[in-house]
């Protein structure tokens, strides 16, 4: 018998106990964006830490400027994995949209035969990070031991975004880091596919303001001979893109690479088209680079982005203005190895070249991060598919995300570590939104899901 | 000795005594946006009734739904002018910006050697139409008749929209028609030279919001396969212009006409630069089609302006979304025979044709006019200019304006009658601004002016 097969078996007899103590952790509100709940924010820590410490880690909540990080270590043979998940959640509000109380966890039936623990936290991310947990304490129970090394980051500050998150990575740097990161925050595919994360896409935001005149001025006085920012702003913006939806500012797909065929091809065998991507949101085609799947163009191809504009009047009926100035939000999504720093500058370039000499345009950054992405064939993703298929009986696929999730950046930049993203979120959790669940199966095949990987991982 | 020569002889000793009479007028609070002042805007209609009867006009004060009109009439010899002004006036606030009260008129000087009138509607429009009411009231008293046959119309709700003056021009079409009509509110080209305008911009607004969407998509989900409205509007928008300024919705330069020659030098000799005209307002440069005058630019050429723009996230701050929806106000200012009609069915086609197939365009109309235009050549003007250029001792230019002065448009179509715009305002009056003044220069001269243009006229 493999060191395996009994720790599955204890998962699957131990699963109304690891249920308990799931309840216990969502009974705990957390939220961490609201200063009224930090005290059950360290609460949940503490909780954790006594958790953890039950399984035989040396675990200890971590005091930041804000809310607190759980760090906890485990000794073992083999390669050292640094799981993280977090353990606040959302706020709540509406609280009359939620068919239960968000802090009272229940299992229900959801539809005949599929069951799901409800609650805010269920999917993101206090289920999810508990069935790391839970594969770890199997492995203790059964053998004594862990499979690997393993160390624990549970953060309190994800939901409001992570301000204490890169001091105290820099500030704990050797701590911290290990061979790789296990990363349990995002979902399947669909319900029988488990999928393995390896793209995650950058961004880059820029907020730009284009000034003309000093002043607004009567259109009918001065409409024809002075400079409209408005009109400015909308030529230089409808530049970026070319007639097939290519962005066309000068080195912008400096470091995109195309993906391989093999890729392409399991992503095509997922069955998503442009209809059933687009229906759900009331629209039919693509509109980004021609010829390319719409999986393609979310996953693994860089947008340009126009996420709001404004100027001149706006409210109900007519002025016959021209305004001062006008202004836009543009976001920037970044595959593979482009540079937020270089296509910042090559888009206020961009931009500049278009501004006429008697005019000025003001720039604003918000943020930049570059994106996420592994080797299809990377040992680290291939192990875990592997796992995944065994537990799923259904290949799994490597999938990207068209979003970011900044902290596998952080660990790459500054620890030095590469990220395995695997979850059990499905679409329809309803995490950040009411009657939040997460499917009993999630919880149950994840535990197992991760004892595979462990599993696999140590060989 | 002339006709002409006491007339202007009595309106130089009468000007204490007109004075003394545009002064009672200015007292009255005729703010005709504002419910609270209805009485002072009939006080004021009641005021110029009695005023006109005493010259011998047949005049009376007509109801409409608003505010109402003064209609008077005088037979004479001669061609039929009806004369058009605007008692009302704008509202005063900020008050505290006020130097004296607006309702309080004085004469002062605001610079050595210059005086002027100051008050609410000095310039905007009382003191204007009296300037003809005196002419009228010094050919009375000089002659006992007056030099041609004059109607007199005077509006309560110029300034607040003119809601009752195409129903009152429909029902009173006969009795208002004459054979053109004579308009005293607009202004000088600067204080030594007179001006007739002879053009008037037409104007075509329309409000466009794009739909794309059915809610608002996060932009890492979605972004590259989603159609994004904002980046379609500004596409959109943006191809209305080409390289060279020039307007590319087909058919929009159709009954657009090339100014002569003779006019265009006529503009040049006034001095006006791109940088005497811009640089006021902070800019430099020309914007709009490239290789003609600012003058020409404003006076004679069509545009295509965006008067407003709105979509996606515009607070503070950065939303990476990708928006449901975004509009834009546009206006089109229109010259000559460009039909307003076929320029918003045109506008509305090009931007049709450039919303993807599973998106869509909400089009809403905000009032549309053609432009106003007399021949250059055309007796009425020339006559105009002869007298005026004789008044001032410098020749007097004909110009355009910018903006759109509706009654224009209204007497041509409903009453078949071209209008003359001759008025002594000028640039520094602050019409609808705190310490509105009108020079001393202005009413007098002015006065004097439209004594001539009579006497012109009636030959």
């Amino acid at each position: 018998m493999s060191d395996l097969a009994p720790v599955l078996d204890h998962l699957d007899h131990s699963i109304d106990q690891s249920l308990e103590r799931l309840f216990h952790l969502l009974r705990i509100k957390s939220i961490s964006t609201d200063p009224a709940f930090s005290s059950d924010c360290r609460k949940a820590a503490e909780w954790l830490v006594e958790d953890l410490k039950s399984i035989g880690f040396e675990a200890s909540v971590r005091d930041t400027t804000g809310h607190p990080m759980v760090v906890a270590h485990h000794d073992g043979e083999g390669p050292h994995v640094l799981f993280y998940g977090h353990y606040d959640v959302q706020p709540v509000d509406p609280l009359d949209l939620w068919n239960d109380d968000p802090f009272t966890p229940s299992v229900k039936e959801i539809e005949p035969g599929r069951k799901a623990i409800t609650g805010r936290g269920s999917a993101d991310d206090k289920g999810q990070l508990m069935t790391f947990v839970e594969a770890c304490r199997a492995y203790k129970a059964v053998h004594g031991k862990m499979p690997c090394r393993i160390s624990i980051l549970f953060e309190g500050e994800e939901e409001s975004g992570s301000p204490s998150l890169k001091p105290f990575l820099e500030a704990n740097a050797e701590e911290l880091k290990a061979d790789f990161a296990l990363v349990c925050d995002t979902g399947m595919w669909d319900r029988e596919t488990p999928a393995v994360c390896v793209g995650l896409r950058g961004l880059v935001g820029e907020e730009i303001t284009i000034h003309a005149a000093d002043r607004d001025l009567h259109s009918g006085e001065f409409g024809g001979a002075a400079a409209n920012p408005i009109t400015i702003l909308a030529r230089a913006l409808a530049d970026m893109h070319d007639e097939n939806g290519r962005v066309t500012i000068p080195g912008f797909y400096d470091g995109v690479e195309e993906t391989p065929d093999t890729i392409l091809k399991s992503w095509a065998g997922l069955g998503e088209t442009a209809e059933t991507f687009l229906n759900p949101i009331g629209l039919a085609k693509p509109s980004g680079e021609k010829d390319r799947s719409v999986l393609e163009l979310v996953w693994a191809r860089p947008t340009a982005e126009i996420n709001g504009i404004n100027g001149g009047y706006t409210g109900a009926g007519f002025k016959t203005v021209i305004a001062a100035q006008a202004s836009a939000k543009v976001s920037f999504r970044l595959v593979h190895k482009q540079d937020p720093d270089k296509i910042r500058a090559a888009f206020r370039a961009f931009i500049e070249a278009r501004i006429p000499a008697d005019c000025s345009v003001e720039f604003h950054k918000h943020g930049g991060s570059p994106a996420f992405q592994l080797d299809y064939d990377m040992p680290l993703v291939t192990k875990a598919q592997g796992a995944l298929t065994e537990e799923w009986s259904k290949p799994a696929v490597a999938i990207a995300m068209g979003g970011s999730i900044p902290i596998v950046g952080d660990f790459r930049r500054m620890l030095g570590m590469e990220s395995l993203l695997v979850g059990f979120g499905l679409s329809d959790d309803r995490i950040h939104s009411p009657n939040e669940k997460y499917d009993l199966t999630s919880f149950h095949r994840g535990q197992r899901s991760w004892a595979r990987i462990l599993d696999v991982l140590s060989k």
